[in-house]
């Protein structure tokens, strides 16, 4: 930590400033600049609590956090990427996982269509939402259990591992018993209650970044799941809120080497959220490829103007498979780009 | 809502979407601009159901929604201000009513002592956090159970009726059983499985405004709460998220005139969260007073370089008193003003 | 400056920062952390060229400058409020002073019918834009130096003072010769070439902060005008750019008191920019008042729906009257407020 | 147009609407809803001066354009794209344009070397900047005339075109004598007397985007370059302003299909400014050339951390060929995509 001083702080504020870190165990390290004072603080010991209290002390101007507030996400606790084991997959490692499929579960015909499709097309995970966030109280809030059942029909159908939402720490059980991940949506990234249910339930679970969350609060909501126990995260750029309407979100696609900078975990980006229009999904995922994500969430409607909810953002069937057969040679130059990198080893926190 | 199509959208795609509007039991009134085809749709059904429809139509530009997407909670259904009862006060009423206390619950000794200043100093109701949200899973998380526990000791002491915060439908029974006041914070905004709980208790609550929700936003999720049972809602703007760091968020002080056109709901300012630094606290309530807001919630503590959580936006005992002898003339000014105004009307829905 | 290395740069790469740092003429202060190594930096230099250097140096992971990047706009340089001397008032003073009138200059009838209609009110300036930054190249651009001509033709009518726009460093000397004070709008804010003609011209400037700027970049962007040899600017929030549509932009409004901590340079609110709403400016207006600005700037316009642009904001002669008069009892608490300190000091830098 | 009337308008009001509609010389559809009268506006006229006076008149709650506010630039108005011509270069046909150089013209030898490093990597165009707008008066601020001359040299010893910034219309002449491309800043892309003089100019523009600007103004820029006779507009995304920190700006990379789909002007994007982070620029630069930009600007430095300004953020010589290099592959997928569209028009506007 370093603690700024205002310009003309007295040396009791000082002297005030440097017991109260020693209350804390830590060791001081004054600078007298020719305008104020800094001081460095090192040690071991409860960095926020410190930061807090002396953040409300008189004669601090600022007190700044140095070290990372994550540890079991980071790339100094862990130095190779991890693979998350999924249905026989692995989320983070040597293969791009395409997850796709409808916004919500309607019908037992429109889930087991759209698996097959999407199967067929090269995708390697099936996506659905039983459990719908809905802005509107009066919009359709997904089929819920009933459509959790759907969901394990198409899996029994095709073999894709499934991919769907919880929306409360209530239902963390019953999802886990009908699904292969567990998707926290934007809406909830900070919803610590159902993170820490997560943590325990080890399931692994796929985090969406909140829509103004930074991407260190993202880390410290994974960190949340980790250290309650779960390590199997999967981690979702989809688009943060900004000023700009022309899409849905803004895609902040730099997001993807910031977080294999910052973190082991892996990273998979959402076109359709990210854009809120079909026609600019392709591109999206384009780009993804070729930045390094390890794969994409996208999704898929037979129609997409009957679809109950996200019918714009969703590509058709035929669509889909055009956008997998263009995808096939960036696909390639992607996985010579991974094979050359230092193999991604098991998760073990 | 307004349909326009593409400036080349084909006859055979217009006939379709007028098509697929009447499927929706409404009605179509097409225009033949130079340049393209608008269609006003006019009649009684699923708004959103439609709009998504046809966004995702073939040949349409933009599906525009023209009424407002929430209905209990607006202008249009109810004209008069809404008074909340709690605790023998009416939030909304003729009183400007000031929340303060501790971010988070600590002790006996803390919670009683900041009750006791704030209510001689002229608060009405207490806050106090027992469940906290924090960004960090290393950081101290509250009080929980006991906490409430130390809430409802200071209410027997003080009279004060009690705000505290709850983070998961889990927990409703529980909390609902201590406090006066259910307060949703700004990350749990749109935790629609609480907000739906949260209707069935009836219990007031204390809707804070997301850090990155728009004000329509905000109403709909008080609409969650209204549609499934509970009118007792009370609006509070806390800052919003931005690319500014002076502040910890920035207040949208503006938020409060603008939702007095659009509800009848009482809107409070929150300064302590808005700004993140106590010397800018009284400023910021001032504006509050001044510009129609009907509560101030703030952030109290006896010792803040020693509080658990948010110590640089607390107040001092004495600060927070001299800023309520600072307040007095300005909320005479709002008296005056809210007088001269017809009486607000229980809620009644 | 702090500088924050990696943790686990090498000692080649810390002795190379420090080189670097001693090659700016600054001293070096280490602090070795349990995980990494930081520098604090003393002494007096280019800061900003050192900064850039050392981000960019081999191992170090951020590098933080601690004091402010301005200096003549500080309170640090000067304690006591300026006040900027206008056509016989004081801005920053003893009065709080309103600027009013329409956005653009359309006609003398209009010009003169308003100037009238606002001193009465109690307005002590007049603004009206002869230059207009337009969105459209399409738009009404203003009438230019007619509309120049027209604002005096005003001044000498009705005795205000005059502030208008101005838009490129060619039309510094026209400008001046028909203006009292000149100013920045929002999109020019960081046009450094005119900062820079009206730190010669000397002036009073009214800077207006970018509509994405944060309140450093408009201090940074006063001290451009203060550097270059003009003391007399006059800063104005009028709103920034957000994720929020119910108004046009986003009002900071806890920017006046950011800034009155910061600088002794005057501040004003402009409630109709922040807004875009007629209906919303005079709570906006009683809020400035509240929270201690020198003064407003506001659009008024005899028939706002037959105005060049803006009209959606603009009060109409009646309605600005209207609120003068519900202004006044917080007038005169502002004054209370302002006679209590210390009185303002004529500027002298 | 779209006038949606408040739900309560009086006949009296609509009434009133139609009329002012008329003397616009439009037509009005007036669509009675169940709550609300909505107007549909058809015909030729002002649209703006239209819409802003109906938005100022009572009884109107939202006036909506529908068509776009821009003409000359649209894919309306042009299919084809439109391919640049530039020093023997086509920016926007069928070659993927890399710019590269400093941020600043430090000294001969430096941009000599730069030039000559940077075009044996494979960058057809330098970039240089000799006139700098920095945040602070006291940074440096280029080598104005002189670095103009040193830039000439560099082309004249590699044949590359030069790309430089200009900042005020003042110097339009000057900077056109040197340069083949004249860039316009970030913080001047609103500076509307720079764009009526680089109408004029009729010299190549580089129009980046302002950092809170959005897409359709970033287009408005554009029209007022090609509305003031200059059809040679090149766009360029480098990142807009967002509440994220961890990189310098948010890099919209959704914007260059958004753009592709909107307008026939190509589009360049700046992963430099972007990200302001060395690490991050080769993966954003291969998803630039994955998701179909014309082309790169790109900063490189023989010595980042003795380089002027954004020392960070610049490649070295040995980093930018590496770059070049592992960009190859992408190019050649680029090319293919491209060679499959039809071919791009010369301009003819």
């Amino acid at each position: 930590m370093i603690i700024s001083m205002r310009p003309h702080a007295t040396r009791q504020e000082i002297d005030h400033v440097c017991e109260r870190i020693g209350e804390f165990g830590y060791k001081v390290h004054s600078i007298e600049g020719e305008e104020r004072v800094v001081i460095g603080v090192v040690g071991m010991g409860d960095v926020t609590a410190c930061l807090e209290s002396l953040e409300a002390t008189p004669g601090v101007e600022r007190a700044m956090r140095i070290s990372a507030p994550y540890k079991f996400v980071s790339r100094e606790f862990k130095k190779e990427r991890s693979a998350i084991q999924v249905n026989g997959l692995q989320i983070g490692g040597g293969e791009f996982i395409v997850i796709a499929g409808p916004c919500s579960v309607e019908s037992e015909d429109q889930i087991l269509q759209t698996a097959e499709a999407v199967a067929a097309a090269g995708a390697r995970m099936l996506r659905g939402g039983a459990f719908k966030p809905r802005t509107s109280p009066y919009d359709f809030q997904g089929l819920e259990l009933e459509g959790l059942k759907l969901l394990r029909k198409a899996k029994q159908a095709t073999g894709l591992g499934i991919v769907t939402e919880i929306m409360s720490d209530r239902d963390v059980d019953m999802v886990a018993e009908y699904t292969d991940v567990m998707q926290v949506g934007a809406r909830n990234m900070q919803n610590f209650a159902l993170l820490k249910s997560l943590g325990a339930c080890g399931r692994p679970v796929l985090l969406k970044r909140g829509m103004s969350s930074t991407i260190k609060e993202l880390l410290m909501s994974a960190e949340y799941i980790v250290a309650h126990g779960n390590p199997n995260v999967i981690l979702c750029e989809r688009g943060i809120r900004t000023f700009e309407t022309a899409t849905r979100n803004t895609c902040d696609i730099a997001a993807v080497p910031v977080l294999n900078e910052l973190t082991h975990l892996p990273v998979l980006l959402d076109p359709s959220h990210a854009t809120g229009k079909r026609s600019l999904v392709p591109a999206l995922a384009r780009a993804a490829v070729a930045i390094g994500a390890d794969g994409l969430v996208v999704e898929v409607h037979p129609c997409p103007e009957k679809a109950a909810s996200d019918g714009a953002q969703s590509l058709t069937l035929e669509s889909f498979a055009a956008m997998m057969r263009s995808l096939a040679p960036y696909l390639r130059l992607w996985k010579e780009a991974r094979d050359s990198e230092v193999a991604p080893s098991a998760i073990a926190v």
